[in-house]
């Protein structure tokens, strides 16, 4: 049994592209939209209800522009708080991404062990990650520390140096003294992956980085009924607004050049 | 004759909140009601159309919780793109921060001096700046250098230290070799004038710094008929999203307490 329709994958912007980049590596034969609300990010400063309607006004357009037989959430904050609501408003399966970030902790730990998230504002607050790990038998300590230079940072391609040393390292500050995994809580901080492995093997040697992308597309891989054997995936890219971030920004997230034919401009549907 | 009518302020987000601080200072019997689309921040990186949609969503939305005398338009992105339409949205004066700073850097230097502007994305792909200063009869040398990693510093009170040092010394190194004014086309970049002005005097001594919010006051009080003798100001502030960050970003900007009886969470009228 096989099924064509797209897997459909949300975000805030360009973040999730990580994770699209990952789904795609995964499923190579697998089509994809994806939809990046650009007109209305960020999220991480947003409360959780507005973040709670613009995921669900995301869902609504993505299910709108395309039959997809699965909706990825893309963005921690998102995944943080507004999965329940997500599963209410369409009729395919919802993967976030911190189930699977906070299995990826586990499986390089123990239930045992010291677990931090970096991550937005809103997804530390949420305190999701902490519940989630708690959910699958963790445990340990757990930290969560909130880190909004990383996003402008990565945006703006400022991803080694001094600079981005300083802001890593005064965020690292904030961890416990001792800490086993350090999870990757946001979809931009992967390009700064360099950086935060440097300064973190510094300040808490021993310790390990994990992204919860790669394991977010084994989770994605795991529900759905694959594409028809040896089809050739398409892609395409929905946006709320300037479609050109997409070439200036998104190569660097999607770890790829992007087909700008693809990408097409759409009006978000508001009716939460 | 006297108009004991509210100014109405909008913003983005808490920026503006450095432009209601120099009206409060100007005119100091004079009501306000000041919007923030902490829903929606930050416009700096949107396309001029949907910053246009915006600003006419908050001016609709301003005008519907308040009988205003007057529109002040305390966000330099809005004001660089969205003046026209806003005079056709509502029918009060509108005043925007540009042409005041314009009008500033002239005043401190001379229409054949080299003035710089440092800003967002959106207003300086605008060129606002520019040719609101050729309309005032500047023939000098303009540039416009966009500095994204200055608001997520200033909202995160990083504001002193090696980190906003370096930062702002990437993007004055942007700047011609010599230069006579800089404007601070940001209502954020007042929270970090001591760091620009200071790293400004060793990379381009001789420079003066700029910024329009006491301009724009002064403009306000120009066109406004005033408020009642011996009138005490009340100030009301509406924001779309998080009240809270009123609490916890806003006295930073406002150079006061905030009032949290006074902040109002609205929602924002979508017609455009």
């Amino acid at each position: 049994m096989s099924d064509a329709r797209s897997i459909g994958v949300f975000d805030s912007g360009v973040g999730g592209l990580t994770v699209l980049r990952a789904l795609r590596a995964a499923l190579p034969g697998e089509s994809t939209v994806y939809l990046g609300d650009t007109a209305r990010v960020p999220y991480g400063t947003r409360s959780a209800q507005t973040v709670i309607t613009y995921a669900k006004n995301n869902a609504r357009t993505l299910v709108a522009h395309s039959d997809v037989k699965a909706l990825v959430v893309a963005c921690n904050t998102v995944s943080a708080v507004a999965l329940d609501a997500l599963r209410e408003t369409v009729a395919v399966p919802v993967v976030g991404v911190i189930e699977p970030g906070a299995r990826a902790a586990l499986l390089a730990s123990s239930t045992t062990a010291t677990i931090a998230v970096l991550g937005t504002q809103g997804t530390v607050r949420s305190g999701a990650y902490a519940r989630t790990l708690a959910a699958l038998g963790h445990t340990g300590t757990t930290a969560a520390v909130a880190c909004p230079l990383l996003v402008p940072l990565a945006e703006e391609g400022w991803t080694s140096g001094t600079v981005p040393e300083l802001v890593v390292d005064r965020y690292l500050s904030e961890l416990p003294a001792r800490v086993d995994v350090v999870i990757l809580g946001c979809t931009h901080y992967p390009l700064l992956q360099d950086v935060i492995c440097a300064r973190l093997a510094a300040a808490r040697p021993g310790s390990v980085v994990v992204d919860g992308a790669a394991a977010t597309a084994r989770a994605v891989a795991e529900i759905v009924t694959p594409a028809p054997a040896a089809a050739a995936g398409a892609h395409r890219i929905l946006v709320t607004d300037a479609p050109q971030q997409m070439a200036t920004l998104g190569p660097a997230f999607l770890g790829a050049p992007v087909n700008m034919n693809a990408v097409e401009l759409v009006d978000v549907l508001m009716t939460a």
